[in-house]
């Protein structure tokens, strides 16, 4: 599976989460990383050269700031640019029919504000409705999101939870078993080389590889406990 | 009251729909209506001058075509740009509390594309959720939105609808009784210059006074009856 990772960020480099994902991006996996305001300084999008870079990925990303409950501007005009009638959707169809399409929102407050009576007043599900009417129009199989709310106030553990969630969000198949999420994850931690690592970084590797045989040890006792239960 | 239209349309030139609502704009009235990408032609906002321009209104409308379930993009530039936190919201309150804030869209499909079920998936309401969202962030009341659905296929009379619906969101003070939206548009009716309309127009508009003193008539008729027989 080959995942494009679409991020739009006016100031990425003076942005913790925005760094900290981007070091996080599995290097031997198939992820293109595309950073549009870096590609496009001047705002003006080579709409041919982006409809083949979807072509060649099955999983399509949107990675940004929710700003005012939505994308920095220039995605906006990537999108209106590049999703074209024809291309996008119409009546020659979808050339993206069939792919995944997902978001990965970077917020400022806490989760629980958005909602019914929170400081937010709705849901990311409401808010984010006009993504998933793209995706029902292009025929893209919509993901749940990766929401990262308050990045600049998480301790060491939320940190290595997120790199976790963000890794899946960008290479595990969809599978919903325990044990597919194990196998991805003892796959991606054993294919990790040390030596590329920024400094901090293997330590929390090294939590999460503890974390998971632990957990994995305490699932196959439970499993024990409940084989004697059944015999007995 | 002071009616500030923002509006964004990157070609607004060859829309035939927003060509038509520019000419329907009351000359008048106290509108201000101010076209984004004319004014911004290099996507740079002034932000006070912006911010000044939302305090002297107390009605802000934005009106845009409906791409990808939201506005253009320099729109939502326009929006990350001057709706600052100290501004438009935040600790020090905002300073457009109590303002009206609507939006005016058109739609390249039928309104009843727009649903679960239809081409569209989703209803309008659902869709502008984000700017719902603005409205309470800044504490302004969010009016009722005026949706128009494929203006290049109206009929005369649609049109004639149309024009009175646009100048009604523009300018009638909120009030719900049909006294009060009869009591505007006779007012509006009355102010017309047909020396200043275009070729077309003034027939429409003898329609429409025709039609709302039919109406009354009707409508007074109705009254007689009814009130016979209450007595009888």
């Amino acid at each position: 599976m080959k995942t494009l990772v679409v991020i739009s960020h006016p100031e990425i480099a003076e942005s913790g989460s925005q760094q900290y994902l981007l070091s996080s991006v599995p290097e031997k996996e198939a992820v293109t990383v595309h950073h549009l305001e870096s590609i496009y300084p001047s705002g003006q999008i080579d709409i041919e050269a982006e409809q083949r870079l979807l072509m060649e990925h099955d999983r399509i990303l949107f990675q940004f700031p929710f700003y005012w409950y939505s994308s920095p501007a220039l995605l906006k005009k990537w999108q209106d640019d590049v999703l074209t009638d024809g291309f996008a959707y119409g009546a020659q169809g979808s050339r993206l029919a069939g792919k995944e399409f997902g978001l990965i929102l970077t917020i400022g407050v806490k989760a629980t504000a958005y909602q019914a009576g929170g400081k937010e007043g709705f849901s990311i599900s409401e808010l984010t409705k006009p993504y998933q009417a793209i995706a029902m129009k292009t025929k893209m199989t919509y993901l749940q999101p990766l929401v990262i709310p308050q990045f600049a106030y998480m301790q060491e553990k939320q940190k290595m939870q997120l790199l976790i969630a963000y890794q899946q969000m960008l290479t595990r198949e969809r599978e919903d078993s325990l044990a597919s999420r194990e196998k991805w994850l003892i796959h991606e931690l054993e294919k990790t080389d040390p030596a590329t690592l920024a400094s901090g970084d293997e330590q929390v590797i090294q939590q999460a590889i503890e974390r998971i045989e632990e957990n994995r040890e305490t699932i196959d006792e439970l499993d024990a406990i409940l084989e004697q239960v059944r015999q007995s």
